[in-house]
């Protein structure tokens, strides 16, 4: 968590900005300003930084990526950086490097514009949906889920049975092993999956909407923010953003593992109040503050 | 101080901002990323700001300029903010404007482009130079001046001459009073200055060149950068920047009463190294962290 305060400037908090790291692989998750001084604070290596996914252009979510584009290009990064985010991101990245043209890797931006979640990014282990939220301005939820891992083979059973690599190949893809003389030695028995695929959503900013607990159904941890206490639900209703209650029936309907929230207003930035709110219908609701780390 | 470090980020400093109070005026110089978080954090009142001095469109010392410009609105100001800068700061003030048109106070842009120190603002205390630096990129120093106050007139005289209202304006512009019989109240006798005139220069980012001390001679406080330990001075000259043990130098050759400085290289962020290699040239050589206090 790289910045847990919304727009206006709290002390203790940078705006939003998280770090995920996926098998080795390091993703940032919106870019506030301030998010490249967290990410030394908090030991997130700057530069292997792999992509960027910015949900929308207010400044609280983005102000911070000059100064990390810089600072990349500072360290000597010459692999291309991938920028995901809405259309008018565009032309910000286009001005940006019309005053840096000294910056030495190539920036790859990637507009999102879709109307239901899609897949935007898919990797060996990993698939990144994007997903339209609602707030004034084009703004996008991103959805981080594991695929489901090869089978592994148990060492003991290589030895027991004298398998072959084909045999292991086979195991591997999720078969029995059919032998020529008629033995079967069952993939149950000797292989196992190393991981259960897992999910992470970030939902910022939003005001509730109907699709949403279907289209963040079963994901093990939700971040979402929730930028007003519950006696603030008009003015959240007006600034299309979510109160503390409606986050945790979000997160009941929805059938999420946990939820971390965060974008406190500075209104209250005592995080423990958001949390007890969310805690009365959804337990295993957590306040996230600069620095915490979740692992899923 | 609100920011101390340089470029690169590091964990407990900024980059490069102050704030100056004069007579109840706050003025910010430089705003680098975090600066308006700094402001929050140290206690300095955002919505009472009052001009902004740039000194070159380095990222370290601009890239907080949107986030504070969008929160400014946010508070709701409606009076119009003044902007000093080089002249390429002009297209990025343009370039936020154009994607923030909900903004509503007016942004005055005032490019700077002289040869040697120029006044550049005054108030009826107070003159602001701007003066030419030597870094790669059009960059610029500010010295602020106090002006010579009025002179104060003591209260026990006004009783004891039983003085006008034109007899203490005239002890107020430095002159004497003569009055009709022939007596003589002579100022030097009734009245007072009130302060001596003080002055700040702030110079950062540069390496040293000939007009320097000439241009600061005598003021009370320099702040100077002093990115680099004297060790590395062919890296300092090579990206036109100044050590501490030059920075020290010019403070002497200046004749200033007090030397502060900053902007330390993030290969070496402590402190200390650098007060001390300033000492041994110029005992009144401090180095500034976040945070950091200096009545002038």
């Amino acid at each position: 968590m790289l910045g847990t305060a919304s727009a206006m400037p709290v002390p203790d908090r940078n705006p939003s900005a998280q770090a995920l790291c996926v098998h080795g692989r390091y993703f940032l998750v919106d870019c506030g300003e301030g998010a490249q001084r967290s990410m030394v604070r908090f030991g997130v290596p700057l530069q292997r930084l792999d992509t960027v996914f910015i949900s929308h252009i207010h400044g609280d979510h983005v102000y911070g990526l000059d100064g990390l584009l810089s600072t990349l290009a500072m360290g000597g990064r010459l692999a291309p950086l991938d920028i995901y985010g809405p259309r008018n991101l565009g032309p910000m990245l286009k001005f940006f490097l019309s005053y840096n043209e000294w910056i030495g890797y190539e920036l790859r931006f990637h507009p999102l514009e879709m109307k239901a979640p899609e897949v935007i990014l898919e990797t060996k282990s990993l698939e990144v949906l994007a997903l339209p939220l609602k707030h004034g301005v084009d703004t996008f939820g991103f959805i981080f889920r594991e695929k489901e891992p090869q089978w592994n083979v148990e060492k003991e059973a290589i030895e027991k049975y004298g398998l072959t690599l084909t045999e292991i190949g086979t195991l591997k893809r999720g078969e029995d092993v059919l032998r020529e003389d008629g033995s079967c030695i069952p993939n149950a028995e000797v292989a196992y999956k190393p991981f259960a695929p897992r999910s992470y959503a970030f939902i910022s900013d939003t005001a509730p909407f109907p699709e949403e607990a279907a289209w963040l159904q079963g994901v093990d941890v939700l971040y979402h923010e929730t930028t007003f206490l519950a006696e603030f639900e008009e003015q959240a209703a007006k600034r299309l953003h979510t109160t503390t209650l409606q986050a945790a029936q979000l997160a009941l309907d929805a059938g999420v593992k946990k939820l971390v929230i965060g974008h406190y207003s500075s209104r209250t930035t005592d995080a423990s109040l958001y949390e007890a709110e969310c805690r009365t219908l959804f337990p295993e609701s957590f306040a996230a503050s600069d620095g915490d780390v979740y692992e899923i």
